[in-house]
């Protein structure tokens, strides 16, 4: 009998089947097309092709010439522009404004085809802090109600380029996927004066069976209700409600983490498309129209990341409904994952 | 500058490119691979390997013989089953239930590679009474909540036999999707006493830039917040909660338009892989916790049809934030499928 599984979090239910269910060797492998040859605007020598960089670690060198380990630019085409106001109106039923926002990339190394799940925990220690610095600094621009950071690896998971990059916008509105996870949040918080994220933590560490990887600053899972196999959240055991706060060591701790679970979704299923996002607060600054609950934000929330492998495709039911099918259970995901090795 | 708009049905915010948009030469065509030669289970002559069918359309020839033009089976491999209990359980924080449902299928023609584009009208209308039928019959089942009838076409839309056909699934709870239009439509209601997609409807019909079709009974719309590119609404003039109830009248013309604008996608895309997806109300005999807007379902809530063709891939940021950028403004999709002809 397939079982219907209610997310605390996003207040979704999934269907998770229980029989026939896909073992990791029944995905097919997604084409991972990594162009060679081509032009690559994010590969050093090519600095000029992108808009000038708003970071950079190098050595020595000039800005915007080659020598660089990792940089961050404005992205070329932005989904959001930075420059402008807000102009917000009303056209009958319905309601528009500017897309004023942030856009930007970091390119995590100079290395075309080094994938993140090859490097050092030296090399995704630094992506964790340029990624921090960037969320920290977009903050400051008190129009961005909120900053999403996510990558996507891939081309079936919508990667344009496979040049290892990483991706920042800075939205105006809070997504409804955040409003969403802040309202159960802040509604479990309201009864319990506890934090939903800290008791689910709690219960799946007792329980154990969705759990897998833990250590004394980070915990992964396979969510009760995966809506995608092999979907996994990895929480920092601290409660805080942003990763902008994050201690040395903490950043230091997630880059481990980082790596080994990008490494064992890497071996066990053969280099999957994969999108990860990060789920952090919303900005604590924000000026306009302050809902009422960002007064209880730094209780109610607690920032995680989500890494989604794209291994199935979404369809009429899901987009229809907006819950999802999940052809492995996510005990069978946590247990398959914790048998990888993802350390060497 | 790009734009921000607000889709007042599903309270959804979308990012519409304004520049560098997209016109439909720019959209890669997707892998419609529909293999030849494999073993087709949905193929006159295959009727021995699927379920025993709940009904079909033809003239003299046995049940689960060759002969038929129409088939309704169940689904062989069922996300829900029509067996056993709901038994809804907490677990700690969570919550889940049996898998509790029905999972149909409409095989659409027996002929394998007949798009459902290129069907004459009397076909089509017959899809249009067999789903209708199945609706109907579904929610004399007290146990579901709402009956979802979809449809996939091609592989990157989900679809995993070619043979046209589309699917329908009954679930015990309501999709969250339809579960924000609801309240979304409601809170319209009890505001001004009047139906929020009759009302959008008769505002997009004196603004007529994103009217792609229209007739004495139905009305195709580009959304104004349209998430895809190319993606559409289509209306019933009347105002019913429910697509079960549409008049003989009604039936034939939504064949029409149906055909109509699969045909002028075809052409104008060159058969993109697309979802489409019937928006009805939940069962209106359901029994068990009736939620309180139940009382004014009829009155809120207006049925309709959304056409998603799949020219875009969804990746971090939609999946991160629940918002959408789409490079092609709605006003440029409807005035392309305004001039595309679809009637021969």
């Amino acid at each position: 009998m397939p079982e219907l599984r209610h997310d605390p979090f996003q207040r979704r239910w999934v269907i998770i089947a229980t029989e026939r269910t896909r073992r990791p060797q029944n995905y097919a492998r997604g084409e991972q097309a990594l162009p060679k040859g081509e032009f690559c605007p994010f590969c050093p020598g090519n600095e000029s092709s992108t808009p000038p960089e708003i970071r950079s670690i190098r050595e020595g060198s000039a800005a915007n010439t080659p020598g660089w380990k990792l940089r961050v630019i404005p992205n070329k085409f932005p989904a959001l522009r930075i420059e402008g106001d807000l102009d917000r109106e009303g056209v009958g039923l319905f309601d528009r404004m500017n897309g004023v926002g942030a856009h930007e990339v970091i390119v995590e190394t100079p290395d075309h085809n080094r994938h993140l799940a090859d490097m050092t925990y030296g090399e995704v220690e630094k992506l964790v802090e340029a990624a921090g610095e960037r969320l920290r600094d977009l903050y400051r621009d008190r129009r961005l109600k909120y900053v999403l950071i996510f990558k996507n690896h891939g081309e079936a998971a919508g990667a344009s380029l496979a040049h290892p990059h990483t991706q920042i916008i800075g939205t105006p509105i809070t997504p409804r996927t955040i409003a969403t996870e802040l309202d159960a949040a802040h509604a479990h918080f309201i009864a319990k004066e506890r934090c939903l994220y800290c008791d689910v933590m709690a219960q799946e560490l007792r329980d154990g069976a969705r759990v897998v990887r833990s250590d004394a600053l980070f915990v992964v899972l396979a969510p009760f209700a995966s809506r995608f196999p092999f979907e996994l959240m990895i929480l920092p055991r601290r409660h805080s409600c942003t990763a902008g706060e994050m201690t040395p060591e903490e950043r230091a701790g997630l880059a481990r983490v980082l790596r080994d679970m990008l490494r064992r979704l890497k071996v066990a299923l053969d280099d999957p498309p994969f999108n990860l996002m990060v789920h952090t607060s919303p900005n604590l600054d924000y000026e306009p129209v302050r809902p009422r609950h960002f007064e209880t934000l730094r209780w109610d929330y607690h920032w995680h990341i989500e890494i989604i492998p794209r291994l199935t495709r979404v369809a009429g039911f899901e987009w229809g409904t907006g819950f999802y099918i999940n052809p492995t259970p996510p005990e069978d995901a946590a247990e398959f994952l914790r048998r990888t090795d993802g350390t060497t």
